[in-house]
């Protein structure tokens, strides 16, 4: 672009009438397209702390990313968790338009929409990449799209990680019945599987577990995978660490909008928008399996024993599991037809996992 | 922004100087970074069809969301596979810089740059989600920018999938001798493996396969993944579909820019080029995965058998899979440096994959 001043001297200032002046400048001030594009300048209440990888970076990549690529234009400022509302409040601040934007964990809405647990965690459900297919190629965003927009909100898959492990704990798991009695901490429908099996399982935030353990409160928790885990210290305590992650062979996290927002932005911006957390949702699922390995490397100089769960139990908790999901579909039409879905999904995606790769132990 | 004719009414035209007048518009004309930011209009050479979905997609996805969110400021011209210069001339043409870009396999490099197959793909390599995490979390991005950058091309990942099959066959594979004499279309290392067998392994782009299977020039081929083979016909001819794919466990495709070219854009573009990418991986996962099992499902209706390879076969294909990769290590320094980080990485993400994932044949 020529800029004025150069124009000017080119052609004699003296010689350009006011109103040819006045012309040019306003066909030069038209906004354009990129010019008409709104700043945005979003609270965005994060439901984990940005610090931990994978399962609470994400949002923190998402803020970074959208400001480089807009050059400015568009800043998220991200709020660690508890900063403006604690985690159960996140959503209806959202629906009445108190927040425009948060990173959230759905399954903190489960208590007034029964089926946001199933796009969060589910026992012996879906695995990241499975999960992330469902959303984007299957029905995933069309149902959570369904039942969130009721809610006055636009959700966007921005994250989805590997399994939790089974938890830490302060004896070996060997039978079913080592489970029963034991105060632990477990999320979710997890948790109602534990409680039927005999097990006393309560919810606890993150930052309260280490302290619980250490009294005695709990005997045992889980919380994420072994990386995450390691920076809130239970093996401090707890010295075994079981594996598989039945109970959420992947946990995602969306990025929350208000519908009036969402609708109001601009379609490039929505595109932005989509593109920031298919990406984020990419570098969560890596994040998160590149950190695993190591971090159970580390776990004999710690006095840690990592072991798998046997095989009998893992049958049994399945068992427990399919009763418990069957019972809460009764109960719930967006839950029912949710799962009813996913199951479908999986039915499918087992086939192809089974043929196509190579055993997870073959090595 | 409030137009110039606005602020003239307002303030009274007559009382506003020349020089006044000339320091406002100057002002509002000062190009704003987003004005700065260029038009970009690049041919694209494809190596797969975009119509393909999951290995060809992917491009065509990275075009359609860079005009979206750009709102037509950046367009890639996806040229068809062939359509401007053949595959194994992608990589020098955008070297020389008579290609500004193009989604390359980078296996087609590989008599030029032995290493650049251990980008593409591996035999007994590492998984989708495992490759994504060694390039964005490891070493994976810095080993393809040195090894590319001194091609004068910068690669970005863009897109990677699950496992191929292990081919399509006119008859059962039971044991090994089954192979010997086998005049098959295979690719890459998993050819050279084949070779040393017995069979007799030839490589043959995707659209000359068919006609080669009809006239018994081949007796059997390996591709892609069901839903893509399904495409190019294979089980017309040949009825039993193996698995696991050994010989490539994921397939990654890459956006090669010419360094002058990547290195003029503004830092922003450069950001929004690295986030279309990652998003259109994590698409091309999705896509990848959500399709093959009902593919899978729908082979009886056709006629078309699939069946896993035998233990034994697979545990001999991976011994002379070892002999085949240390010979070539032994003949390229970075060969041999890229593959020693590939097995560094997946040594420790095998840890990880046994024990925090339910085992693959559990349902």
């Amino acid at each position: 672009m020529t800029t004025l001043t150069q124009s000017l001297s080119g052609i004699g200032r003296r010689a350009l009438g006011i109103a040819a002046l006045s012309a040019l400048c306003v066909g030069a001030l038209v906004p354009t397209k990129a010019d008409a594009q709104d700043k945005i300048r979003w609270k965005v209440q994060a439901t984990f702390n940005t610090g931990w990888p994978a399962l609470g970076d994400p949002i923190a990549r998402v803020s970074e990313t959208l400001d480089a690529v807009t050059d400015g234009r568009i800043k998220l400022k991200i709020f660690e968790p508890g900063k403006i509302v604690p985690p159960l409040e996140i959503s209806p601040s959202i629906t009445n338009g108190n927040l425009p934007a948060a990173y959230n964990y759905l399954a903190y809405d489960q208590g007034r929409i029964p089926s946001a647990v199933l796009f969060s965690a589910v026992p012996f459900g879906m695995e990241p990449w499975e999960y992330a297919a469902w959303w984007f190629e299957g029905e995933g965003h069309g149902l959570a799209e369904e039942i969130y927009h009721a809610q006055n909100i636009h959700p966007l898959l921005c994250s989805t990680i590997g399994p939790e492990t089974a938890g830490w704990y302060r004896k070996p798991i060997t039978q079913l019945s080592d489970l029963e009695g034991l105060k632990i901490r477990f999320s979710g429908l997890g948790g109602m599987v534990l409680d039927r099996i005999g097990a006393s399982a309560t919810l606890m935030a993150g930052g309260e577990i280490f302290a619980a353990l250490e009294k005695g409160t709990l005997d045992a928790t889980e919380y994420s995978m072994p990386a995450i885990d390691e920076i809130l210290g239970f093996h401090k305590i707890a010295k075994f660490n079981l594996f598989p992650g039945w109970h959420q062979p992947s946990t995602s996290t969306h990025l929350l909008i208000n519908l009036d927002e969402w609708n109001n932005l601009s379609d490039p911006d929505k595109a932005l928008f989509e593109m920031a957390c298919t990406a984020a949702t990419m570098r969560a699922i890596t994040t998160g399996e590149a950190l695993q390995g190591a971090q159970i490397k580390s776990f004999p100089d710690k006095g840690v024993t990592a072991a798998k769960l046997p095989d009998d139990v893992i049958a049994e908790l399945k068992r427990v599991t399919m009763e418990v999901m069957t019972e809460e579909a009764a109960k719930d039409a967006d839950f029912a037809r949710v799962w009813e879905s996913q199951k479908a999904f999986h039915a499918d995606y087992q086939i192809w996992k089974e043929l196509g790769y190579l055993p997870r132990d073959f090595d």
